[in-house]
């Protein structure tokens, strides 16, 4: 083990999930709990408080208050979706988070997102190898799209399939109240990688979800889904759909996008109506069959509800944080934490590291094999791999009837 | 106390809520072990089961699925909204429903429900008792609105609000991330009284809420409006707005039918239905304002989120089920239980009976004086009244990760 003494930086970017914040606090209190850390500090927005130099100084945090990022949703440090250009082409970013490094001191930086986190985590990496600036660069993964490739599953995502798979639960017992027939299409987030549209099926599983599921990875027909939703209508007279937000057609083409150009209503201002997808889909299926229609959007709710996280879930992601800081103290660089599954008929699950470059910019998809053939519903496999990660209720401590979250002092560091 | 021997029967009635099901099963499991009742039943879809003599028999069911309903939202048998004419006008669903009662020997009829309810329970009071066929009629309140008269407050509405300031919170956390400013307009339900949406307030006074909440108690000003998001937007640079689904303006006229176009459709009491306020709003606050801007509705949502009811609404809508069957085995009827909540700085709550004539289509507002002056905000006695009601985390019984509700038999009576 080369030991490398000096400052320890963390960043938090793209969308914010239930869990972002705790895998930064198993990062944050891992790291102030070594020898080799001088200071642990926090970038604003991720990179983009590295290029503006608005750096949050974590020693200077009550540790109760830190301890609550552990149940906090989105991004306690706040976020960004900068993207970096390649040093080879513009290196003025690089430049300057250099300066930043070396004012701070700063060896050790993870940076806890997305696919599009991993790729700027691995350029800063490589622009600090070439540059002789000893510098330890570890990615957290965080999304709740769980679309991390050479990851078993993400942090993040099993927080917001619970919240998926519940709240599908009680909107089909909503929808069927009336008895009187009902077509209810339900939006999920999910642009190219159907994982979270498709942690509905736990619902179906469960006796009260989805009629019919529709992913990214399935080319969707709009008359294929007419005669879906008409099979269930007339067999149990109240639909409920789920449709991930980028299900696209045989072309390609996003559905939400045919639908917005089609008949564009215009409110009293003359201002186009933009209705999300769930919307036009029942009003689509409205034109086909005379029922009652309802479109839903999860929208921002599933990716922030704290409140439901999987207790899981909050576990792995800290362990992830703080799997990233021991990985880097003994002298790891350029690396992914990720998630391996135990292969024994329990669930477990160790973190294993993987080369950024690896990870950087890919894309996992939900897996053909576990849907079904028509293209409208999840199997038992997905089904095997989802239920473990949604396991367990988060201990969210409550104040005045409402979840107690973390409010940082975030003192500037000089 | 006059001993009336015969059997039960329950209805619920209107939207859903999170806890309809503790009302029935208060009532269903009261009724179950008193000795003047024959048998309870639960009418399917409130009266139209009763017209249409679909009877579920509740002694058939498993006392421990029947005890889940305590944590299941949105009717387990089943609502309807459907209005019942004056009997002076036509008597046809009387005599049915007259029919039926005799039928099953029905002595003791609840009815669950709101405003509308009321008045349905009302009326088949009156024509029974004209009719001379003994029977003790009930109200049990329920609606996530709160604005039913002469109660406190509604079952329903505890944890609708705890799901509304909670959600609002993790939403505020959501928004601020990024820092690049944000204008996020909420929708919530309430169409005439913004009991639901003034419980926002309780985000904000824990630090994390709304920066403007517009009831239908006050009159909207789009210009207005634009001024208070504008003043906000340079003030913090994010702005989260909590709107009512029934906002109007000055002429009474709904600001959702202001920015919208075509034909609103109506459902059976003539309500108009809403919508797209939230997207309708944002939209055209961004013509005013150059922010990134987003609508949400909670939806459905709000009224079925029993994963986070509040435990205080729980046991006070169990508490006002059995109340309904005690006050009626003890005599009672033409009533409805209401709330009535002590005088101590403690918070406590009794069951008391009022009026059904009294209670039957009237609707109660937000007291002026517990919006702030400008109409934008809600003042201390509104939190003060509000807290009480949704303290306590319901503990609802956990399977797979997700929620065990109740799947009743439903075996239908001969």
């Amino acid at each position: 083990m080369t030991q490398l003494k000096g400052a320890v930086l963390i960043g938090q970017s793209g969308g914010p999930t239930s869990v972002i914040n705790a895998s930064a606090l198993g990062c944050i209190e891992t790291a102030l709990k070594s020898d080799v850390v001088t200071r642990v500090y926090g970038a604003a927005h991720g990179i983009k408080g590295v290029l503006d130099d608005i750096i949050y100084d974590m020693n200077e945090e009550d540790p109760a208050e830190l301890g609550l990022m552990r149940f906090t949703p989105s991004s306690v440090l706040g976020t960004c979706r900068y993207k970096l250009k390649d040093y080879k082409v513009d290196e003025t970013d690089y430049k300057r988070i250099l300066e930043i490094f070396r004012k701070y001191d700063i060896r050790y930086f993870f940076y806890n997102g997305g696919n599009d986190s991993m790729d700027t985590c691995n350029k800063i990496s490589q622009f600090m190898a070439k540059n002789d600036y000893e510098c330890r660069v570890m990615g957290i993964p965080k999304t709740i799209d769980n679309d991390l490739a050479l990851t078993d599953h993400c942090p993040g995502f099993g927080s917001a399939a619970k919240y998926v798979a519940t709240t599908c639960m009680e909107v089909y017992r909503d929808a069927k109240v009336y008895g009187t027939g009902s077509v209810t299409v339900v939006e999920v987030m999910g642009r190219n990688a159907g994982w979270l549209t498709a942690a509905s099926a736990i619902a179906t599983y469960k006796g009260m979800g989805p009629d019919l599921i529709y992913l990214p990875e399935v080319a969707f027909d709009l008359e294929q889904f007419i005669s879906d939703i008409e099979r269930v209508y007339n067999e149990k007279g109240d639909v409920l759909v789920a449709v991930s937000e980028g299900i696209v057609d045989k072309d390609g083409k996003y559905i939400s996008e045919l639908l917005a150009s089609g008949e564009k209503s215009k409110d009293a201002f003359g201002h186009v109506q933009m209705g999300g997808l769930a919307a036009n889909l029942a009003n689509y299926a409205n034109t086909k069959i005379k029922a009652k229609v309802r479109g839903l959007e999860f929208g921002i709710i599933q990716r922030c509800a704290a409140h439901l996280a999987s207790e899981t879930d909050v576990t792995e992601a800290y362990a992830a944080g703080a799997a990233a800081f021991k990985a880097a103290e003994a002298g790891e660089t350029d690396k992914m934490v990720a998630f391996k599954r135990g292969a024994g008929a329990e669930y477990s699950c160790e973190t294993v590291l993987v080369n950024l470059t690896e990870v950087a910019n890919f894309e996992k998809k939900v897996p053909r094999e576990w849907i079904n053939e028509a293209g409208n519903g999840l199997l038992q496999p997905f089904i095997d791999y989802t239920l473990p990660l949604i396991q367990g209720e988060s201990k969210v401590p409550m104040e005045d009837g409402v979840p107690r979250f973390a409010t940082l002092k975030k003192i500037q560091a000089k």
